[in-house]
């Protein structure tokens, strides 16, 4: 069962009585906020090995950990506020790994002026594993949703697309380790300034974190439309351009 | 380092900023909800072969997680209302497992009132582990802080205190393996009625997980008093008082 399966056959019925939630097919969820705004709500986990390598720069762990979630904000139009984290750190993560992490953390607390508000430390004897729950306020019924598109709709992307997707590749030696591309894939930018800038202007909205042709498709679905996507037309980095993988560029993920 | 100091010098200076994070100290922190209202929000992670064990039954891992982190909002007089759940399955998780997880996290979100908003669903090679954010609402204002102890105040437990760690024994072997109490351990018992109730009572209160020596110690802590706690009036259970082992009762967690 894929994670997409998963979701919808056991998890959505648990969010079937709360619209906020959106049937969990959206970058967040919204609940209330004060008067005449709306809190987006969103929850992403990383492990060691799987969304990150176990011996990368601990600040940067900490950094991808809270841009993932910031960019899942962004993508409803949301301005960041705070966090949640629950860490499960190996038993012998030492004073010095954990330092830096919180340099990490810290840095871009400060960068997106947002604040911890809490969570929970435990130790684990499996990989770094690291939750983050992080919210954001938008104009009560302005967030920018998924099931918003409609026919005629024009697509736009942000920044280049495939880049995250071909620095993992030059990371594991399946491809050039341009650092141009590492670094997008290590630390990936969360938009949150054109987030904001783009209410009024674009309906619906998500961030590309399952691959451009994946995501436009969850897009489609929410919205019951269908869409036209020219290849030609995506915008690619010099070192993607060289790469010559348009597959790859167009389906892989953490853009 | 332990949790605490870890907390203290690495997490604790990127909630200064915010009031509601409480300088990461309460149960729980609070964010700004709907007129008159504030969101009372907490997180908790477990992991296998750490908080439980990994052939414990799989709707009781789910429950066991929904009411660690209801029980935090319990301990602040919140109503529940919804949570964020970040799972991170085994490999080899089947789906006979996954059904029996989902049947209990919907158990217990009908028993509270609570809906699933949102979360992430990932796959990791290390055991299960498992990061819910939780939410309830309180008067604004009202929230049971632990740091409105103040010199006078009676100190009250709510049920018994002790059976889940002497459960926990009866568990790995190193004590009777009494049914009420390994059920304690297992299945906790959020006390959200009687923390709603004790708005206007009640000044000062939280959850009993670390032991009520250590916790009553955190509320001390957190208020600037002493506390005189006479052992012989702490109500036990029937089993936990045959099991003489007030040690144990009194700093044993997970109650």
């Amino acid at each position: 069962m894929d994670e997409f399966s998963l979701i919808a056959r056991l998890f959505a019925p648990l969010a079937a009585g709360a619209p906020g939630a959106l049937g969990l097919t959206d970058d967040a969820a919204l609940i209330e906020g004060p008067a005449g705004r709306q809190w987006a709500v969103t929850a992403d986990a990383l492990v060691a090995g799987v969304h990150f390598f176990a011996d990368d720069p601990p600040d940067l762990i900490a950094r991808k950990l809270i841009r993932v979630n910031l960019s899942d904000l962004a993508a409803m139009g949301a301005k960041p506020c705070g966090a949640f984290l629950c860490a499960c750190f190996p038993r012998d993560t030492g004073t010095a790994w954990l330092d830096r992490f919180a340099t990490g953390l810290k840095s871009d607390c400060e960068e997106f002026g947002i604040a911890l508000m809490g969570g929970d430390t435990v130790a684990t004897p499996g990989p770094l594993t690291l939750a983050l729950t992080a919210f954001g306020d938008v104009p009560a019924g302005q967030a920018l949703l998924r099931s918003n598109a409609r026919s005629g709709h024009d697509i736009w992307v942000s920044g280049t697309i495939g880049d995250a997707a071909l620095g993992l590749r030059g990371l594991t030696g399946e491809g050039p380790a341009d650092p141009h591309l590492i670094d997008r894939y290590r630390l990936p930018q969360p938009r949150i300034a054109l987030g904001l800038a783009l209410h009024g202007l674009a309906q619906a909205a998500m961030d590309v974190s399952d691959g451009l042709v994946g995501d436009l498709g969850h897009i489609c679905r929410a919205s019951g439309v269908g869409a036209v996507l020219r290849a030609d037309l995506v915008p690619l980095s010099q070192p993607a351009a060289a790469a010559q993988d348009l597959a790859l560029v167009l389906t892989g993920g953490d853009d």
